[in-house]
């Protein structure tokens, strides 16, 4: 087998600098060969080998199911304290993963002290403060109320957190940015619920409660409450799963995960925020100057290259897909541009159809390698004009100690021998 | 804990007979208890107890997660003859599932000598027949071609087929109709790869041939492979799972599931259609008259109840949602209409949006339950204006002989006891 048809840039339609490639070459015809290997035409017919698992029965049904125990490493990882098993965040294979879907077993989750194990027939949702008439509902009982879906990112406030450090960190995509996921999630919407109880005039806020042993609670504007949030009860289709807040958590689309309350269990209508603990001490961004930002809800747009990505290694010159994910809190992406010479120049990735709100948007460009040293980045733009910062930007104006909200371009360098690492360009 | 507010069909914008509601009740600030416990102001703060699990930390992350072990029902289920394990198919839940996605652990699979265990590195898929140039394509090949993600069902063409007996079946909806799932296909476009190998112009078909002890094999019109076929590599963000054609599957989007060849390893150019066993012995259509129908690909417009549905009890007089799943394989669906009457009256269902093309599509409706004997059914409306026929429709002009491709209307009897039953209405 050998490497079939290689060419070079002459005869491709470059969009940007450094071989980007506009991407309906592979579309008009003008077939463009990424490495297959050809196989004289007699041959082909006995060019496949009858493999062993054509020559057995395979395996018996089961209830539910796995993926190949080849995927054996597309799996979530963590970084906990010693003693606190449960404290801490699994993150998303991101690199590993293609689409817009994130499948729940591979949904970054952030926990506080472990993924509680709750009887859903015990669980119950209080809604009380300032209402004419507190309510508790059951599983059961929120069966009866109208559902809707909506695809939906989740982002850790702290996803991307490492690029506020001086140096950049020598990490995969999946330990710098695997805290945002996208799922599709079901449920009641909250301003349905809050109708039911009888929000008082002087209720401007609530406090969403969650039932694990950490107690995690945040304050919400009630003018989110009542826009689209939604009390969530199936995640992909099937109940929300532990690691996400079974059996029922609080959907705010686009805001910080953090205020995305699991196991949610009560919501109080307060005249103002409660200020607690993870809204003063933590999930506020300490700026230069001393003073702390408060309450930057929506998450900022922002964008990452997934593949190629630190860990998977270029084989060669020649045509690549450059793929990756691009999210704005504030709506839907409206452009995605990709460069290969480290934001020298810029071309536009197509974005996969239907681009929804505050969900993950897949874009992609080919690209043709040279084979010589190049730095990528993405660029995101959402709907309401603002363009995703470089890092340097991003530093200019929040400093380095902020923590949250770190929606900075993130900057791939390729080597020559292929290798790819992360980079402050 | 009492029932709250119980509201008579007096007080409601009523759409259709036997209690079909406008759904925007919901949406009107006009709330209307769907059960829920009401708390006494006073005693709400001591409404919610401090239940076990807030008291201890919770479990710590894993890798790859899990359903909670409360959901131990939500799996698929399957029949198969005793010395064949892996002949059969398994089934989707669709009566415990809401939205649209269809997780992949729950996805139906219809296999013929089960699931076979493949090494992705040794998998080849070989494109060959009346082309100019035969290749083979490993998965890093492919992994270099332009990739496109697309949500889209797929539905067994046996899915249904108790319908076309004399007798309603006396089984759930996951017997009856549990052979239809839907989740976001992620892959190279086949048309890109026939470019590749250059289709020569006598070739009018394609063989399709998967790569398990069955050596199942479809033909396939070169129409459809040029249109929207793609040779799959993820589902739902991760890789195919294995009893869904790891590491490669044909997608032909609203094409009959058993055409959709999982483990694909062979694409071979014909002139004419290859007249496998699958193609001429099964997944044709008997007729009245003694000859079958061949060739019959899409899957025609098609809806089911899925909530209330036998096995989910109806407890006592009320608002309840309605919903359920259509789908067509000639596009979007275009309406969905309900009747709480046998067919007498119908009311539109609302529709959740997007409503994406060879999708399932979630509809939902509210229902004032008097608490008499009902018949509950839907009716789909394709965007090519097709309407599901009823089941009498559909013995008229197939007979009961087809066994393939019955779409007609589902009908639910809902008893004074609240139990759901499947029958003919």
């Amino acid at each position: 087998m050998r490497r079939a048809r290689s060419r070079r840039s002459s005869d491709l339609p470059i969009v940007a600098g450094n071989g980007l490639v506009d991407r309906r070459i592979f579309m008009a015809g003008a077939a463009a060969a990424a490495g297959s290997a050809a196989v004289p035409g007699t041959a082909a017919a006995n060019a496949l080998a009858i493999e062993p698992w054509m020559k057995v029965p395979g395996s018996p049904f089961v209830g539910y199911g796995q993926p190949s125990r080849f995927e054996d490493k597309v799996v979530r990882v963590w970084a906990n304290p010693p003693n606190a098993p449960g404290t801490g965040a699994a993150r998303t294979p991101l690199h590993r993963l293609n689409g817009t879907m994130t499948p729940n077993g591979l949904h970054f989750e952030r926990s506080h002290s472990g993924i509680p194990d709750i009887d859903p027939e015990a669980h119950r949702l209080l809604i009380h403060g300032l209402v004419k008439r507190p309510l508790v509902f059951s599983l059961e009982t929120l069966s009866r109320y109208p559902t809707e879906s909506h695809m939906a990112f989740i982002e850790c406030g702290g996803n991307g957190s490492q690029l506020y450090q001086k140096e950049p960190a020598q990490l995969n995509l999946q330990a710098l940015q695997g805290l945002v996921s996208c799922a599709e999630w079901t449920g009641v919407k909250l301003s349905i619920l809050l109708d039911e109880v009888g929000v008082e005039p002087t209720a401007q806020w609530l406090l969403a409660e969650g039932g694990d042993a950490s107690g995690m609670s945040r304050s919400v504007p009630l003018a989110k409450a009542m826009d689209d949030a939604l009390i969530a009860l199936y995640q992909n289709g099937e109940r929300i799963r532990p690691s996400n807040g079974y059996p029922v958590r609080l959907l705010l689309p686009g805001y910080e995960g953090n205020m995305q309350v699991k196991w949610l269990r009560r919501l109080k209508l307060t005249a103002g925020p409660t200020m607690t603990k993870d809204e003063t001490s933590k999930y506020t961004m300490l700026l230069p100057d001393g003073k702390s930002l408060q309450f930057v809800f929506p998450i900022e747009a922002k964008s990452v290259i997934t593949q190629p990505s630190p860990g998977l290694l270029m084989k060669g010159p020649g045509l690549y897909e450059i793929s990756g994910l691009a999210w704005s809190g504030y709506g839907k992406i409206a452009k995605v541009e990709v460069s290969a010479d480290g934001g020298k120049t810029w071309a536009l990735a197509a974005l996969q159809q239907p681009v929804l709100p505050q969900s993950l948007t897949r874009f992609r460009l080919a690209w043709d390698w040279s084979g010589g040293p190049s730095i990528l980045q993405s660029r995101a733009t959402d709907e309401s004009g603002y363009i995703q910062p470089t890092r340097a930007e991003l530093i200019a104006k929040r400093g380095n100690k902020a923590l949250y909200h770190c929606n900075a371009i993130t900057s791939w360098r390729i080597a020559e021998s292929g290798e790819v690492q992360h980079v402050y360009a």
